[in-house]
C-alpha cells in the first residue's frame, strides 16, 4: 500500500507512561508479515472512558466494551486488525468471550476490567483460537516503549501509524498523554472504523474522566469524515492509570476542578491532533481540507453543513481536481436542510473572498481561486448569514485511488 | 462524453400529443453545436402539477415556477442546458423575468402561465440576452414530433437523451403520456439534478394532477440516488392539456374518479422508467441496482435504509469491483439510524441468500456472490427484521469514471 501523500515526514517518539505497558506480535488473522495483535495491561485502580459507535449493527467487541465501561476501571485492552468480528452472529460473542477469559487469567483480575476492539473484515468469523494462544507470550513481553509497533499493530488500510502525545504540568508534576489511532476508509462522524486508544498517568476519577473524553471526541474524531461511512466497530477508549499520583499529584475528582480543565485541553490536542492524521491517510487523499463553517442557526447546525460539504461527492472531486467549484459548495448548503440565507451567503478559499450577498465577489477572478486550490492543506469558510452558529469539520478529496483501494480491498 | 455503458440500445419514438408544440435550438449559452434552449407551447385551459428541489438555496427559476404553479395554468415551458441560474443574486431574478416577458408576448398569456427551468453551472450569472431574442424563431417552428430534439436539448452531462411514454384507455379514447428528462451527476432524492416534464391529452383538474404527481415522483425520481447529492435546480412538471375532450373524454375532476387512479398507474410507469433512464445514465455507472428493503419499522425507515445503502461509498465502490462485499451492506444499514435487529438481518444478491440470523448463511459461498455480481443489473434485498415497512431504491456503482467526469467538469 503506498503511503498517503499527505502523510507526516517524521514520527514522533512516545516518552513511556508509569506503569501503561504494551505488547504486539503477528497473529496472522488476516494479514501475513505484520503485527496485528496488541495487548495492553495497566496497574491496579486505571480509570477508563469511552465513545462507541453508534451504529445498529454494532460489533460483538463494541457491545461489550460498552457493558464494560460501566464498571469504570480497567486492567488489559486487546486489540486485533484484520477482522472486526462484526456481524457474526453468536459465534463473535462467543470470540470476545475466549479472549477475554484468556486475559483474565493473565492478568488476574475480573473479565469486566478486560477491554477489547477489533478492526477489519465485517461478516466473516474471528477464531479466537488463532490468537488465544498468543497472549500468554504477549504478557510475558510487555514493555513501556512499544508506541509505534502498538499503532502499527491496529491498522488495517492505514498507511502509516498514528501517535500523538502531549505533556501537562500538574501539581508540579509533568502529566503526560499518549495516544495511538487507526482509521483510513468508512470514517464518518460518530467515528467510522477508526480506533482510538488514549493513556495517561494522570489520576482522574472515571466520572470526570468521561466528560472530557466526550467533548474531546466531539470537537475530534466526531467532526471529520473521509467517505460519510459509518463503521460497526468504532472505539475510542482513554485509560488514566494514575501513575502520577507517585509523584504527588491529587485524583482529579470534580470537573470544575482547574486542573480538568489544563487536561482536558492537553486530551483535546491530541485527539485533534491523531483524527487530523486519520484525514490525512484518508483512501487515496491529496488534499487535507479544513470546513469552517459560521452564521448558522447554532453549532449543530453549522456542523451538519459541514458535514453535507465535507460527504458531497460533487464537492470532495472538485478539490481532487483542484476546480475552485464554489457552486458545488452552495449546493452542498442547500441540501443539508439547515436554515440559511442564499442572499447573505458567503465563501471565502483561505483569504481569497470568492462569493458574498448571494453571488460572485466583483473583484474575485477565477484564476486565484484555481491558484488556491493547488495548495495541499486548503480552509473554506462558509458563513450561511442566519446566525452564530460555528463548527469546523475536517475531510479530504476524492479520488481515483479511493475507488481502487475500495473496489478491490476484500476480494 | 462517452455514452454509458448502461444505455439503451435504441430509443422509443414518442407520438405526438395533440396541442403540446415543440421547439429547440442552439443558443450557445454555454455548450457549442449543439441544442440547448427548449420552448414548448400549450393550449388554453392547460393544467399544470409540480414537484421542486427542497434544497435551502433554490435557483431563482425553482422559485418562480413555484410561485406560478399556484395558478395551476400553464401556457408555456422555456428550458435552457448549461447554466443553472442558480445563485445568481438578483441578476439570477431578472434573467428569469426578461425570460418570461418575451415569451408571454410571443405566446399572448400572462406571466404566471409561463414555466422556466435551467441546469448547468452554478453561480454563474445568465445572460438573458444570449437567447431570448432566439424564442420568437423557436416560436415560429414550433412542431409536434420533435420530442427526441426536446429531450437532447435538455441535456448537461447525460449521455443520452431520456425519453418515455404510455397510453391510457380512457372513455373509449386512448390518452398520451411522454415525459423526458435530464439527469446524470447530483442525483439523488429529493430528485437533485434532474430536470423531468412529463405531457399528456388527458383533461384533469390541477388538484387532482398535483397529488397523482406526488405520489409518482415519490416512487420514481425521489427514490433514486446516484452521488447523494441534491441540485439547486430539480424540477418536475406535469402538463395536462386535455385535448382529449375533444374525442369525448371528460374531464377528471376527482382523486376518486376510476379513471384517476388508470392515468396514475400509467404516470408512475413513465416517471418510473425515466428516472431509471437517469439511474443509467449516473456519471461512470458500469452497474444499475435495486436495493429492496424489507423488514423495516414502516416505510419511510425502509427509504432512509435503501438510501443509506444506495449512498455508501464503501458499498458502491464494491459494486464497481464486483465484490461481493455484504459487511459493507451490513455497515450502510448500521448507520442509517433506522431501527434494525442485527441477529435477524438477512441479505439475498438475487437468488443467493447470502446472510439470515445476523450472519453469513452456512451454504452461502462466496464463488455464488462473486459470479452474481458479474450481472450488469443487479437486485438486492435487505430484510432488517423488525417489522413490515419496505422501499425499494435504484443506484448505481460508484467508478473511476465518476471521478474524472467530476474532477474536472468546469475547469
Amino acid at each position: 500500500m503506498k503511503r498517503s501523500s499527505l502523510a507526516p515526514d517524521t514520527y514522533e517518539k512516545l516518552e513511556p507512561i508509569e506503569d501503561v505497558r504494551l505488547a504486539v506480535c503477528e497473529a496472522g488473522i488476516r494479514y501475513q508479515g505484520r503485527k496485528d495483535l496488541l495487548l495492553c495491561v495497566f496497574p491496579q485502580h486505571t480509570t477508563v472512558a469511552g465513545v462507541f459507535t453508534k451504529s445498529r449493527t454494532a460489533s460483538a467487541p463494541v457491545e461489550i466494551s460498552r457493558k464494560h465501561l460501566q464498571g469504570e476501571k480497567a486492567r488489559a485492552l486487546v486489540v486485533n486488525a484484520g477482522n472486526a468480528n462484526a456481524f457474526t452472529g453468536m459465534r463473535g460473542m462467543d470470540a470476545v468471550q475466549k479472549t477475554i477469559a484468556a486475559t483474565t487469567s493473565l492478568v488476574g483480575c475480573p473479565p469486566e476490567e478486560v477491554f477489547v476492539a477489533s478492526t477489519g473484515v465485517i461478516g466473516e468469523p474471528l477464531q479466537p483460537e488463532k490468537f488465544t494462544h498468543l497472549l500468554s507470550d504477549l504478557h510475558q513481553n510487555l514493555k513501556v516503549d512499544t508506541w509505534h509497533e502498538a499503532a502499527q499493530a491496529i491498522m488495517t488500510t492505514d498507511t502509516y501509524p498514528k501517535l500523538a502525545h502531549h505533556t501537562v504540568k500538574m501539581d508540579a508534576h509533568k502529566v503526560r498523554i499518549n495516544g495511538i489511532a487507526k482509521g483510513s476508509g468508512m470514517i464518518a462522524p460518530d467515528m467510522a472504523t477508526m480506533l482510538s486508544f488514549i493513556f495517561t498517568d494522570a489520576p482522574i476519577a472515571a466520572n470526570v474522566l468521561q466528560p472530557l473524553c466526550e467533548a474531546a471526541t466531539a470537537q475530534s474524531f466526531n467532526a471529520i469524515t473521509v467517505d460519510g461511512d459509518t463503521s460497526t466497530s468504532d472505539t475510542v477508549l482513554v485509560f488514566a492509570t494514575g501513575g502520577a499520583t507517585k509523584h504527588g499529584v491529587k485524583e482529579i475528582t470534580a470537573l470544575d476542578d482547574p486542573r480538568a480543565q489544563d487536561f482536558a485541553g492537553a486530551l483535546n490536542t491530541v485527539m485533534r491532533d491523531l483524527a487530523h492524521q486519520i484525514v490525512r491517510d484518508g483512501e487515496g487523499a491529496t488534499k487535507f481540507i479544513a470546513i469552517h463553517v459560521s452564521g448558522a442557526e447554532n453549532d449543530k447546525a453549522a456542523r451538519t453543513i459541514g458535514l453535507s460539504i465535507a460527504n458531497s461527492p460533487l464537492v470532495k472531486t472538485a478539490f481532487a481536481g483542484e476546480d475552485p467549484n464554489w457552486g458545488r459548495i452552495v449546493m452542498a448548503v442547500g441540501k443539508s436542510g439547515e436554515a440559511a440565507d442564499r442572499d447573505k451567503l458567503s465563501i471565502r478559499f483561505g483569504e481569497h473572498l470568492v462569493a458574498t450577498q448571494g453571488e460572485v465577489h466583483p473583484e474575485y477572478e477565477e484564476a486565484q481561486g484555481a491558484a488556491y486550490m493547488k495548495n495541499q492543506d486548503l480552509d473554506i469558510f462558509i458563513d450561511v448569514g442566519v446566525g452564530t452558529g460555528k463548527f469546523t469539520v475536517w475531510t479530504c478529496d476524492l479520488t481515483h485511488d479511493y475507488i481502487s483501494i475500495n473496489a478491490d480491498y476484500r476480494s
